[in-house]
């Protein structure tokens, strides 16, 4: 469902911009990123885009009013750019809601009785009666331990309990070796009998927010509904299992699952000048969780292809290759807008020469990600050494981001921006995620390191070949 | 005058302590850097720490009784890690007030008037009568265009308006390209008969908080008096200027300049395993403007000193060399501490090896900076390379922090612990230097790698010269 009247209203004043803006004296690359660098911190947009978004649509998860207005938001902030060829595209996604109520709480013993704990759903979760379910509390760090425990789980509520661990330097090292209890605790707690699941916070903090997040079920396998408790409130359930005493509880989710809407990817261009077919593609996504205001988790990735993409028109730094910006729904529970994006341009992946994503927050841009390999990855090397001035040089390997990752097997070079990931968990898929946690020029340096990236990318010639010729 | 009692109380546990806990195993620096980190963000104090400071003491300005509390606080702080020689070294520091009030207001036009402005007396201002100095608003960017106007500044109040410069992409850049006219301001000023001078708070960020900071008087000039007025307040000025009205402004301020008074440097030490007589120092300052809380100007960097010793303690890692912690007084208005430790350790500065300075904030750590040359540098550049896990492996040029700079003379290599420069200057020397702007994990990041470099560099042999053999 290309929005046709949108592109050819810009069709227009792009391709006049871009013609009167071709630069004429030749610059070195690392003269161009000096530019870019100078344009992102005198004339910032990004944090003021960022408010804009947080305002105008700070619950967005996919199927909601929200993420409609994201997606017409982003799709006039392309316009008013002046990019080439804006356009929604089609995808179908998920439509969960997670209700009005969500409460845990204290059954027994009797003088803990109503001791509420923080929680919030876990996406995709069913809902329970109105009067809850009731079980023994049962408490494990691992799915091994649950398994020792095959009976004891039968009828009860179990809380996967395994924090991240804080001695991992990143923070998302501690992420992964923690998150598969969100992810599949629910199936894990259903086998053996559990009437529901319970998962402990995804965060290095110790406090009282709950933090949200996907969770599957599996067929054949009870859809027990699967809500996140806060750190601290989960360090509370175990002082109260070690207290020696029964310790019931009851929990009760809202969650509606409404099946399927239809919902848009949004695309627009700054097209090559002499490889036009040949695309980098930037992107985000444009969904986010319904707490907070999603500014870290995805505003300000949104907000970085946005405002990289702005730099280079504002600059008339108009590359060799076609640079795309694309702006993913629903990453958050499904992945549909990814694989939308792969079956709807399955004919010219082959001549995406590399795609990037920011999915990684607001914070001070440290470099780049890749699985870029040999000379390609030299390449990039190359280029994101010019970054060191901005303290961005950084080239770690890596798997780029979720809604890219579904173009991996077609072969297309994927990189993620990696921005500082200390403050990340404090923060994500919770009701902290708002516009005062991001720092303006920190947004703003990401914007300005994948401008540059890309514009390098998309002007590295033969040294960095498209996916149909590795 | 340092502290017998203290230090006789301390040696029985910290000997037994380093004879007991050496390290039985050989291990690589690698080890005992992952050790360090696994240990910094496993059980951590600093950010515990720093609140002890910011509560006891957070108003610490040389010469005041929070800077006395400041010393006792380090003291027995050193004293419960264990360390060795712990003690107070004299020096005789400055001792000026503030004062009650300081009142910029708008005299003229009538229809500004009573307009206040946000102000902060610069540090060392003298103060103005009760009644205010007025004059007529000049406002210049430079001190070569208050010399092109060199008459039109008689009797008036000038404005010395640069900003910081948005386009440099390290802060700490544009800090330097602005900060002459807060040290020097009232100087070129008086020089040309103006009757105060105001300058445009040394931030990137437009808001109301002044930022304080020190300036200087010059034999034979009147001694006018300064202020720093927040960034917006400068824009209204500026827009009142430029509105074709005489603008005429009155400034109070009550400081007062009470001398001199006694304080300390609080040491201590590790003591080197075969080589104790080579130092490596590490230090950071104790005194801190006299408003907000200096937690991060210097109370991170003070933290991160202390630490830093207590992880290498507490994992039993006495290196070849002594480590010696430094708390130095008196950096923001004279580096009275700085001097007296090198007037008091005349003897040894040819045995230290190194002096690092924690004076950057308690950001996240993203290496160091240093004045080392040839085969120092490279020794000291292996060793930063195994801080890339934590992020921290950056070794630039650089010139060490402002307490340890007056050790360069007798040729002691300096460095600086660098951690990420974009929000430093939201908060430096005002109001908005708070505990709550400290990431407990960023902090604590900075001591490891602190406790690592240290540790390193005490271990490195004759790869690293003392400096009396350069």
């Amino acid at each position: 469902m290309p929005a046709a009247g949108l592109v050819l209203a810009l069709l227009g004043p792009a391709l006049a911009s871009g013609q009167s803006a071709e630069n004429p004296a030749p610059k070195t690359l690392a003269d161009e990123f000096a530019r870019i660098h100078g344009e992102a911190l005198a004339h910032p947009q990004a944090y003021s885009k960022l408010a804009e978004l947080c305002l105008a649509a700070p619950h967005r998860l996919s199927g909601s009013a929200g993420a409609a207005n994201a997606v017409t938001w982003a799709a006039s902030e392309m316009e008013a750019i002046g990019l080439e060829n804006v356009r929604l595209e089609p995808c179908t996604v998920p439509h969960w809601e997670r209700g009005a109520r969500a409460t845990l709480t204290v059954v027994a013993p009797e003088d803990k009785k109503e001791t509420f704990l923080p929680i919030l759903a876990l996406g995709g979760s069913a809902g329970t009666p109105r009067e809850g379910v009731q079980g023994e509390l049962l408490i494990v760090r691992s799915f091994e331990e649950l398994d020792c425990e095959a009976d004891a789980a039968r009828g009860k509520i179990v809380l996967f309990d395994r924090p991240m661990d804080p001695r991992e330097l990143d923070p998302f090292e501690a992420y992964g070796g923690a998150v598969n209890q969100r992810g599949r605790g629910a199936i894990e707690a259903a086998k053996r009998g559990a009437v529901a699941a319970i998962v402990r916070s995804m965060t290095l903090r110790l406090d009282d927010v709950p933090h949200t997040g996907a969770m599957r079920y599996e067929e054949g396998v009870p859809r027990i509904p699967a809500a996140a408790v806060s750190t601290a409130g989960a360090e509370r359930l175990g002082t109260l299992a070690r207290s020696g005493k029964k310790v019931t509880l009851s929990l009760r989710l809202d969650c509606v699952d409404r099946g399927e809407a239809p919902s848009h990817n949004v695309v627009g261009e700054i097209r090559g000048a002499s490889r036009p077919e040949e695309i980098v593609l930037i992107g985000a996504h444009l969904d986010a969780w319904d707490v907070g205001q999603g500014a870290h988790d995805d505003g300000a990735g949104c907000v970085h292809v946005l405002e990289a993409l702005r730099i280079l028109k504002t600059l008339g730094l108009r590359p060799a290759r076609t640079i795309r910006g694309v702006l993913f729904m629903n990453e958050e529970n499904g992945l549909r807008g990814g694989i939308a994006y792969r079956d709807a341009h399955k004919d010219e992946l082959q001549r995406h020469v590399l795609a990037i994503e920011s999915d990684r927050g607001g914070f001070v841009p440290r470099g780049f990600a890749t699985d870029a390999q040999g000379s390609a990855l030299a390449a990039l090397r190359e280029i994101a050494a010019l970054l060191e001035p901005a303290g961005a040089s950084m080239m770690r390997p890596g798997e780029g981001g979720a809604d890219i990752s579904v173009l991996r097997r077609d072969g297309v070079v994927l990189m993620e921006l990696v921005t500082d990931p200390q403050r990340y968990f404090d923060l994500h898929h919770s009701s902290r995620d708002t516009l005062d946690t991001v720092h303006p020029r920190e947004l703003e340096l990401g914007a300005a390191v994948l401008a540059a990236m890309a514009y390098g990318a998309a002007e590295a010639g033969d040294r960095l070949p498209p996916a149909g010729v590795r």
